[in-house]
């Protein structure tokens, strides 16, 4: 078993569905696509592939922490405000690119001992910020 | 065509001229560097060497879109606010060590069939936060 | 001297004691650790294994400027708030995460000539959101 890291790099693409806007855990997703490379050191990289849909690691523990975050961030950047002027695709538009530019598009999490090293309490989320249901593209690398 | 992993990792500095303050689209900078090296599959790594000014992917169609995401940032952190000390360097200085450190210093992206793995609506954005012409200092970095 | 690509990728765990909330410079240490590996060329990703606290990539020389950051995000996310339902584990709790979110969990920086790539006055941090002495752990690779 393992994996030499001559097979590397491996890059894959992980479509997610949501139901709606907020933090979707994918923790388990991307932890079971690690351990399937077989690597026992390396570097796990996620980019998300929109511009309205970010990522973020934080608590997995207690949902009130993840409602706080959602909460505090939409009264943050409100669906109503006089500034906007992109207002084409709806009142949840402009409000996501921002949310978006203030999080993460990319995030880079070591191997070791053939896992991701997440914290205690870490989850990896896709923050999903318009409305209504879809399916995210995430491009998953891991390298040496 | 096509180069092996061996040769890798390739690391270059870009200089970026900016006219003002504002979101500079550098995509096209940053695919032929890419591109130019011939990997198939990687990871492209950017990483700004400034305090003062930031990277950020965002929509890169619709002008409206990177407008409001500049003046909504503006407004949350304006040059004249009684909270800063740090104002000797103009009162642009500090509101945009506050800017930077809300948005990327880092991105990284996967390489997958020997493009950037970039979403059809995204863009790659040097965010330069200060006023006034001058040229910032990206380091690219490719590996597998 | 000089290391060869093969034994890459490093990952180490380093210890961070910090005495309270604010930002904490590790450059010396993680520089030292990188130069320790004798790489000509990589790319160093430092991972934070905690969700109230976050990497910073901020200016080093004056201390007005952290000092100014450091307040205005904690007017952003003051300890009293309506909004928190998170509150079980004190004030600084769920005020620890929000900011945890907004700034970086993951940063890379490249490696050229065997140095971080790292701007004249650049600094590592590691921004402690929460009260009280406690010691962080961040996870660092090196990689090619």
């Amino acid at each position: 078993m393992g994996q030499s890291t001559s097979s590397l790099p491996s890059v894959a693409r992980l479509a997610i569905a949501v139901a709606g806007a907020g933090l979707h855990e994918i923790t388990d997703r991307v932890e079971t696509w690690v351990e399937e490379r077989g690597l026992a050191e390396g570097l796990c990289t996620l980019f998300i592939c929109h511009t309205s849909a970010s990522l973020v690691i934080q608590e997995n523990a207690d949902p009130s922490a993840k409602r706080d975050l959602e909460q505090w961030l939409n009264r943050l950047v409100p669906e109503a405000d006089a500034l906007y002027t992109h207002t084409l695709e709806g009142p949840d538009d402009i409000p996501a690119h921002i949310k978006a530019a203030l999080t993460a598009t990319s995030l880079s999490i070591p191997v070791l001992d053939g896992r991701l090293a997440l914290g205690t309490w870490q989850g990896i989320f896709l923050w999903e910020h318009r409305h209504g249901a879809r399916t995210r593209e995430i491009v998953a690398h891991l390298g040496p």
